[in-house]
């Protein structure tokens, strides 16, 4: 049994994840659900459970939240604030940059550590060496707490400013989702002519992870401002062939739909007199202010 | 020096690398381009330079065609069409799947040996293991001339069905292009709170590996056309997170138009009432036709 006591506040399917993986790595482990039904379950597990939030925070020096939104965490907690001082809370709710800022600082006023998170996996991935789990905020904090942390998922931390674990959390994802939506694409195009999916999913998800490497290229043009170092294939005639590209998919009775907004970038980029770069000079188009 | 002549017809940058492979592997090579200057700098490296088509298409059982468009192609082979009768035509320009149909059907017209190719590749990766040519049409011809075509890149063959090739190409570089809009976006992110990019690049060159066996996933649920098997995190959650991920792009200062598409082929994918199913029944909704 490890020495620090871990209160889990929140036990959807997440949460239940969390507090099972912290049991399971011999923490005494405090759980609360705003119903009663999934914390009893937990119990039988070995979890304490608390009836109240009061009694729940009152049971450990380290509050993990995971709860449906930013606004259930703020109601949970605030009613608690004078429990929680001296304590400290690491809040993997899904949020915002701009909300772990608000929390971080409403904590501060209240004496309270407060460290945000960002759980880059599913629930069954959590204590799998697939899960990792993104951290913001006091260092000393995430140094302190870090056993029943890392308990939880591989942690990778990220610095003091309280905001970066979601904007990390919400970049990964953003990608992520461009990914998806160019593999439903593909996917369209290749049924589009009854070939079985499974037939192409070898080829693409080998061929998507040698692209995914241009991930370093990008950064490198993007910290330089140089969009034209290197470049193997340039926008003009990226522009002209992904034309190309989307009229195939309205030839196959694919709708271009998802790829389509690449389109209009580039050619303001290349009107713009950048056709002689790479692709990657697009993220300055993607600025709405300056 | 090996048996087969070849020719290559078109010396841009890619036919100047398929050449240059060609020669380089000990193929007796003859090349043609519109403009002389190209083929006289290849005949510095060893090729035969032909003054016309004819003459180019004379010297080689097997003609490597790489152009600028299906036009280029179609207007530089109809006048040669008698002296291609009874050779083979390995067609490498860019070019749709209905393009490739036709050009096969107008070879097989002329008794013209026909085989498609979509180059996966830009020229620098031209003969080495990054690259690799996709080839659609006759399995005699393509493994009549198999030599030479490895000589240029890793060789993989579809089947009979001639389109299959630039099916393949264009699904892969859709695809390429999801995954390229979602870094764009995720980097636009980053760079809205002055982080630098290549502190970002190695997580995300992981986390978009990690997600790429997605596609395997993907695709066992679309031969099967169930989507609500083994779902971990249903379109129902995921369209709710998908809005906050736009949110924050716009509090970030970052436009969120290439991922934006994705909305409202969620929203309308559970007002359908397939919000228990996984994200890649989206595929259903982008075939425009039955």
């Amino acid at each position: 049994m490890s020495d620090t006591p871990v209160t889990v506040l929140g036990l959807g399917a997440m949460g239940t994840a969390l507090a099972c993986a912290l049991l399971k790595a011999g923490f005494r482990t405090t759980v609360w659900n705003r119903t009663a039904a999934k914390a009893e379950a937990l119990a039988g597990e070995g979890a304490r459970h608390a009836a109240t939030v009061a009694e729940a925070v009152e049971a450990s020096p380290l509050v993990v939240v995971c709860l449906l939104d930013h606004d259930s965490v703020h109601d949970t907690l605030a009613p608690v604030a004078g429990a929680l001082s001296g304590k400290a809370v690491t809040n993997l709710t899904s949020g915002k940059p701009r909300q772990a800022r608000e929390l971080a600082a409403w904590a501060a006023d209240r004496g309270v550590d407060y460290l945000d998170g960002g759980i880059m996996a599913v629930p069954p991935m959590i204590a799998t060496p697939a899960a990792f789990i993104l951290y913001s905020g006091p260092r000393d904090v995430f140094e302190t707490h870090r056993a029943a942390l890392d308990a939880m998922a591989r942690s990778e931390y990220l610095g003091e400013d309280v905001g970066l674990a979601s904007l990390y959390d919400i970049a990964l994802l953003s990608a992520m989702y461009g990914m998806f939506a160019g593999i439903l694409h593909a996917h369209a195009l290749i049924r589009s002519e009854d070939i079985k999916a499974a037939d192409f999913a070898p080829m693409l998800g080998s061929w998507l992870n040698g692209m995914s490497g241009a991930a370093t290229g990008v950064a490198a043009r993007i910290d330089q401002g140089d969009y034209a170092q290197g470049v193997v294939s340039n926008l003009a005639m990226q522009e002209a062939g992904f034309h190309h590209l989307l009229e195939t998919a309205e030839e196959q009775g694919v709708s271009p739909e998802l790829l389509a907004p690449l389109a209009p970038l580039m050619t303001r980029r290349v009107a713009d007199g950048h056709g002689h770069e790479d692709l990657s000079g697009l993220v300055e188009l993607l600025r709405t202010r300056a």
